[in-house]
Parts: structure tokens; C-alpha cells; sequence
């Protein structure tokens, strides 16, 4: 369920671009009438205010925005801005400019989207960049993390319920054998978590905890900090289990010695029309404490006002 | 440009619709109204010719023909009456069941298609079989051909105009590199093989031609025979001149001992309303004969009638 509130009585376009003019002209900007608008429209609503402001005043919105608000505020309000496509596609290009074996952005926007998603993605990606997504990966990336996260972008899953249950069984057990031998990159792993269905899956990973006494992450799981397995793990989370996967991931974020904004904002913007609300229970059972709350002590200013809108703060 | 040759003035769905219905009642079949009608019609109106026809009779108007028709003529116009996505699906899924290293339909559908005919033939795929394509193709295939195939048939390419001269050199090098090495499944031909835009990789193979004194896919030529080296020539040709590709592939379906009549209703059905009068001028061209004289000379009856209004025998 998304976090997003949107007021019962909707602004037109029209009356919400004039607004946001009025909050940039003159000395200083009006920060609180940036949040109160864009914090509280849907995607539709955000891409008609930006269509209307670009016929009205002759510029991008985003480049108005630019010049009135920076630092983690400012990348906050772009990436919510954007449409989803776009936003994952920026995403994805920065990732792969920046490219580390650490970097998970790639997996979460190959893995933790629907296959309808991840495909608007790459056309969004190919508009914005004339390149291809999984050229750029292809590029950008080695050895075992090119082999894993190329058919990652480029996967186009069924997303039907059918489930095969030989097959299930079949493949838990190739990829226990390829486990047990360590062969982590081994080409059945990559094949059956880059191809298959999700429903497939977890069926697949159901057969394995059944019949191998452990859960399949468990497996993947070393005592040295192995980059490649924490990749895969995240795979198989973000397949299964998207919200506990970004309940982890914020939770690391502001848990670790200072706060981690990129991912902050990367997360909150990305899931806020989706299934924030999910990730915020998940949060508050496994911390004890609310998401809210944690974001509050750790930003501050229009940074944290703007996420807090966006979580649904005020609502509960 | 397209072979089809639709009349100036169309009948309506319904009047196409009782006319073929009128050919399948009673004893016998008037093959001459089913040919003289679907030959003449473009995707469009036979697709809603087959709705019509469901909505009139409700049967599936393939169902009628296939209780109707039989043979090559069948096949070929099942074939024909498919949606082009539906068409290339069913092409892929018979390819995929029945796979073989000297099969290149894959490489067909995934290289001589633009980037968003290949993607609405994943999407037929997944109404029709339930799976994704790429996962058949993963679990159908094993070794070279499958690193080869997978990325080919998930590929989204970008197909603008940019090319990028730098990266052209820098990848021609890498691809004589390899190819010289004899190792010819590197990954490094396989990502640029099956990622970068048919633009890009023409200009990559001009560059290969000019700094290596060879064209690329001489240097593929191996003398004793080998089928994953065929299948990488079959990419280049399918990227760069589908039209000289298809040229080869129907001459040698025509020439061998028998003739191979699911080689030329796949080609034929599939090019009819693409670019089948430049295959056919390049069938002249190079065998000095028109390519009607040398179907009429190797098919007969119906089959042949059908396949001849289809390259648009009576129109030159």
C-alpha cells in the first residue's frame, strides 16, 4: 500500500503550477509550499503539473527546481518528481556510472519491479540516454556480476500464478548442488533467478527450505563479506520479498555511523506509491520503533519534511 | 518493401468473413476464396476478419481452416493468418521445442526483428505459452548456444542513428581479438553481439573491415563445419542485411535435394509485408532467376498458388 496522501479536493494543474512559480520568484523560495503541493499529488498529477509548467513558463520544472533548492532536499524532490520509468532509469544510470560490486540499485530496479515496470525502465532509459539499459550494464560490469545482473535488466518474467511443481523440485535441486560446490556464479543459478516467473520462485525456494533444511539465503550466506553473495541474496529478496528487503536496506541506512541520504531518499521516493506502508510495519515489528520517528532524529529541515510528507507522517 | 498486395477497395470483415465461411461448408473446401481472400489482406484485416469470424461463428477462424486445409498449404496459411507477433511466437516456441544446434529461427526472430517487434512477440509469447521466452530458450538450450541465444532474445535495442566511432574501434578490436584467438563464444563477442544497436554494430563491423582487412564474417568461416560459428554469421547477416540473409536461406531451401517447404512458408509468410521485393530482387540477382519461376517449379496446387499471390507472382 502506498504512504502517498493525496487531498480530497485535487488543485488543477494549472492552479498548483502558478502556485509553485509564486513559491520560486522573488527573494528566497517558499519551501513549505513545494512540499505541501508535490509531497501530496499522484504520478499523473506530478506529470500534468510538470507538462503544465513547461507550456506555461517555458521550462522544465525540474530545472526551476534546480535553482532554488539543493543538496538532499533537492535530490529528494527530483527523483519523486519524475516519473516512475524515468526515475528508475536515472537510477539505473547512475549506478552504472558509479558502478561497484557493492551497488544494489541495479538488482532492486531489475528485481523488485513487475516485469511491466522494469521494461518501461528501459524504454525510459533508451529515451534519456540513446543507449540500451543492458548495454550500459553490459559495459560497465565483470566476471560474475555482468553475468548475473545483464539477464537481470533484460528479463521480461511472466508474472502469471501458474506454478510448475516438477520443475520447482528439479530446479531447488540444481541449485543446491551448485551451492554445496560453491560454484555461486554457476551458469543454472543465473539462468533459473534470471528467467524465471516469481511465482516460479518462490515455489522453487520453497522445495529447496523443504528439502534442504535450510532457506536458500541462509546457504548463500558466508562469514567472510563475499559481494557476489550479497548480491544474490538481495535477488532472491527482492523477488520474493520486496518490503522486508527495503525494510533491511533503510534500516542499514540510518543505522550505520551517519545517515545514509541516497539511500533515504532513493527508497522513500521509490516506494511511496507502492508499498511504503508495508515497509514502515515491517519497520516498526523488526526495530521497534517507527520509520518516522528514526527519519526525524537522523534529518532535519526541509529534507526531513519532505520525506516525512511522504511516509505519511502527519496521517497516523 | 512488402509483396502483399491488397485490392483497391476491400470488403468489409463481415463480407470477408461469410465468403471464407461459404468456402468451408458443405463437401470440399474452395481453397481458391480462402486464397484469393487472406492472400490479399494485411495483418490488420485479417486480424479482424479472425475476430469477425469468432464473433460470427464461435470458433476460432485457425481452428475451421485447419479441419478444412491441410499440408504445406495448412501450414502456410496458419502461418499467414497469425497476428506477426503471435506468428513469430509460435516460430520461436516450435523452434524451442524442438531445438537443434543447426536451428537459426531464434536468431531470426531476435535479430532480423526491430527492438519493439521482438518485444511484442515476448509479450505473445507469454499470453500463448505461459512462460517467458527466454526462460524456454535458457532451459531448451545448453552451453555456447545458450550464452549466445538468451541475451539475443532478450535484447531491447536501441535503434537510433548514433553511433559512437571511439567505441566502434576500441569493440572491432576486441572482436578480431577473439576471433583470432578461435574463441569465438567469448563474452566479449556475445555482449557486443547482443547488446549494441544495429547502428553501432554496423559501424563496428566497417571498422573490423578496414583496420583487419577482412569482413568479420569471413573470418567466422571455419573449413570443416561448424554450427555455432554458422549461428554467429547467421547474427551478423540477420543485423546488418536481413534481406541478403533471408536471400540465402530460401535459395538453399529451393536448391537442396527436396525442397524445404517449412523454410519457405516461414520466410515467406513472415517477409510478405515487410521487405520480401528486396528478397526477391536479390534472389534474381543472385541465381539469375526469378524467384516465383523457381517456387512454381519446386511447389504445386494450392501451396504453390498460395505462396506465389503472397510474393506477389501476378503483379510483375
Amino acid at each position: 500500500m502506498a504512504t502517498l496522501r493525496v487531498p480530497q479536493v485535487v488543485p488543477s494543474p494549472v492552479e498548483d503550477t502558478q502556485q509553485l512559480r509564486k513559491a520560486f520568484v522573488g527573494l528566497g523560495t517558499n519551501e513549505k509550499t513545494i512540499i505541501s503541493i508535490l509531497a501530496h499529488r499522484n504520478a499523473l498529477q506530478r506529470h500534468r503539473i510538470r507538462e503544465t509548467y513547461h507550456e506555461t513558463y517555458g521550462e522544465d520544472l525540474l530545472v526551476s527546481l534546480k535553482k532554488e533548492i539543493s543538496g538532499d532536499f533537492e535530490r529528494a524532490v527530483m527523483l519523486w518528481t519524475l516519473d516512475q520509468a524515468e526515475r528508475d532509469a536515472v537510477l539505473a544510470n547512475e549506478a552504472v556510472q558509479k558502478w561497484h560490486p557493492g551497488n544494489l540499485v541495479l538488482v532492486e530496479i531489475a528485481c523488485a519491479r513487475s516485469a511491466a515496470e522494469l521494461f518501461a525502465t528501459r524504454k525510459a532509459y533508451q529515451a534519456r540516454y540513446k543507449r540500451s539499459l543492458e548495454e550500459d550494464v553490459a559495459a560497465h560490469t565483470k566476471g560474475d556480476f555482468r553475468k548475473l545482473l545483464v539477464p537481470l535488466v533484460s528479463s521480461y518474467r511472466y508474472d502469471g500464478p501458474e506454478v510448475n511443481t516438477k520443475l520447482a523440485k528439479l530446479e531447488a535441486k540444481m541449485l543446491h548442488k551448485a551451492i554445496a560446490e560453491k560454484s555461486y556464479s554457476h551458469e543454472e543459478i543465473i539462468r533459473i533467478l534470471g528467467t524465471r516467473s516469481k511465482a516460479q520462485l518462490i515455489a522453487t525456494f520453497n522445495h529447496y527450505n523443504d528439502e534442504f533444511g535450510n532457506p536458500i539465503n541462509k546457504d548463500l550466506k558466508h562469514e567472510a563479506k563475499d559481494e557476489f553473495l550479497s548480491s544474490l541474496r538481495a535477488v532472491i529478496r527482492c523477488l520474493v520479498c520486496p518490503q522486508r528487503y527495503f525494510e533491511k536496506v533503510l534500516r542499514s541506512a540510518i543505522e550505520g555511523l551517519g545517515t545514509d541520504e541516497s539511500v533515504l531518499s532513493r527508497v522513500i521516493t521509490t516506494r511511496a506509491e507502492a508499498d511504503l506502508q508495508e515497509i514502515k510495519e515491517a519497520y516498526a515489528k523488526r526495530n521497534s520503533k517507527a520509520l518516522d520517528a528514526a527519519i526525524a532524529k537522523d534529518t532535519s529541515g526541509d529534507y526531513e519534511a519532505f520525506l516525512l510528507e511522504l511516509i505519511g507522517h502527519n496521517e497516523n
